[in-house]
């Protein structure tokens, strides 16, 4: 059974989950976890590997649209050595850097680097991913590509560039500041495209997008043209925000977000295209 | 560097960690990581991972004395079949048996059985393990040592009651029971043997207990007497709480818990000490 049949039979269970968190009572709750063979590259610092995985939780509080409470995370491993230390630093300042707090969590002896993650956060109105109407204005905040540029960097063995794509920003006052406006809303952890398909299924309708996306020039520095988009629009673990906004609302969600926002399309009534082309429900895709 | 030391210098840079939930604004949150080389043993079902998994984090809830509010799961394997139903069953079960709700979480791709579990609950007062002073009543609720008789089970290929024991009931009800008396409190998921040595670190006292100690029936069918108070003092993964409580408040605390309350001792000045011995800050040994 592949993970998206598997994860349509559970939301079946449970009817809380589907979405970026799980909402209950005010509180987002969620739950991530990462490891070597998959997440951390070659050449990835733990204190890069700590503010990332955190902030991966963070980024999910950020799409519900929520203030995050604290964050917590389980560091596994062979052996406690001082990469604890750095990875708890890396955790704490990706906290810092979004006004909450690391509030520690547990070891557990693992024969493969493992980390789990969890954030917490309030909100009386969470963004969820069903509420995008046809006429809606698709908008992305930040800019694409900046991980899948990271793990091409790691590769080439440029690692201290590549640690420091590996470490963003998770978009909380983004996400704030959209929450009031936007219609529904995620992040891009899985890229646009399964974004894109995700909110579709979720609200029942389409998305149509078009180019120029707002890609990050570190993509640029690495890939060809025809590597661009695959890294830009399918890699993901970008993190960043795709919401739906109602046209008359946009001018305003534009101007109240901290993090730049581009208009990338429009809802449509069904169908995810690309320049008009259907857009696959994939991730990345190695062109060589 | 062994696992205690590490936790203390982690202890230094995280004020809100060293207990069994961190404490934030009214909310504790924990998280923990099992896999299947030290926690599930041959034989055990998912649904009993689920449960035991599930039922840890809410575990460490109920120490702080908190109501919990939610929890969620990452259920990370080589592939995903029906056992991911299985262990989600177990996990809404547990949740269910202690009036919360399991919400979802995530799946992740992983070598090896690995399960990472959240719990979050709410409390203005949380029973922290630094309150015990001298003359304090030491308890514990239920019987310790099911844990330890469930790997004995398993080890003898008698599945069926070996899951049985697996699947503890999170003493919810009891940690808010005595939230209001305990001067200190803790789960005895270490063993009784190290959870005393932490109240007595974290309360800056000692713990004089007496035998005879709870131990669980079940400890009796699979132990000779050399090995009894090995399962049931040193073993762990008991899920009981370890609390200390004024001797005036001892037995409105004893009629108020929900789950049988047997007093083991009385906090002292210093040392930990069984009979009058040392008792030693170890989990199990084997004895064969």
């Amino acid at each position: 059974m592949d993970e998206r049949t598997m994860l349509g039979l559970l939301a079946d269970r449970l009817p809380r989950a589907g979405d970026d968190a799980a909402v209950i009572d005010g509180l987002v709750v969620t739950i991530d976890m990462l490891h070597e063979a998959t997440d951390f590259p070659d050449g990835t610092t733990r204190y890069a590997a700590g503010w990332r995985a955190v902030g991966a939780s963070l980024s999910d509080v950020a799409a519900m649209g929520a203030d995050p409470a604290a964050a917590v995370a389980v560091y596994g491993a062979p052996e406690f050595d001082d990469r604890v230390l750095a990875f708890v630093d890396g955790a704490r300042d990706v906290c810092e850097a979004v006004g909450t707090e690391y509030v520690g969590g547990d070891l557990d002896h693992h024969e493969e680097f493992t980390v789990a993650t969890t954030a917490v956060g309030r909100t009386d109105d969470p963004v969820l991913r069903s509420g995008a109407r046809p006429g809606d204005a698709i908008c992305v905040t930040g800019t694409l590509g900046r991980s899948g540029a990271a793990l091409e960097l790691f590769e080439r063995g440029e690692t201290e560039r590549a640690n420091g794509l590996f470490r963003f920003e998770p978009r909380i006052e983004a996400g704030r500041a959209l929450a009031s406006h936007a219609s529904a809303m995620m992040d891009s952890s899985d890229g646009l495209a399964r974004s894109l398909h995700q909110l579709a299924e979720a609200s029942d309708c389409g998305m149509a997008v078009e180019t120029p996306l707002p890609i990050d020039d570190a993509v640029d520095s690495v890939a060809g043209p025809d590597e661009r988009l695959e890294l830009g629009a399918f890699f993901g673990e970008d993190f960043e925000l795709v919401c739906t906004i109602p046209e008359k609302r946009y001018p305003a969600a534009k101007a109240a977000s901290p993090t730049p926002l581009t208009r990338i399309g429009t809802v449509v009534e069904d169908g995810v295209t690309l320049d008009g082309e259907p857009m696959p429900d994939r991730g990345y895709t190695h062109e060589g």
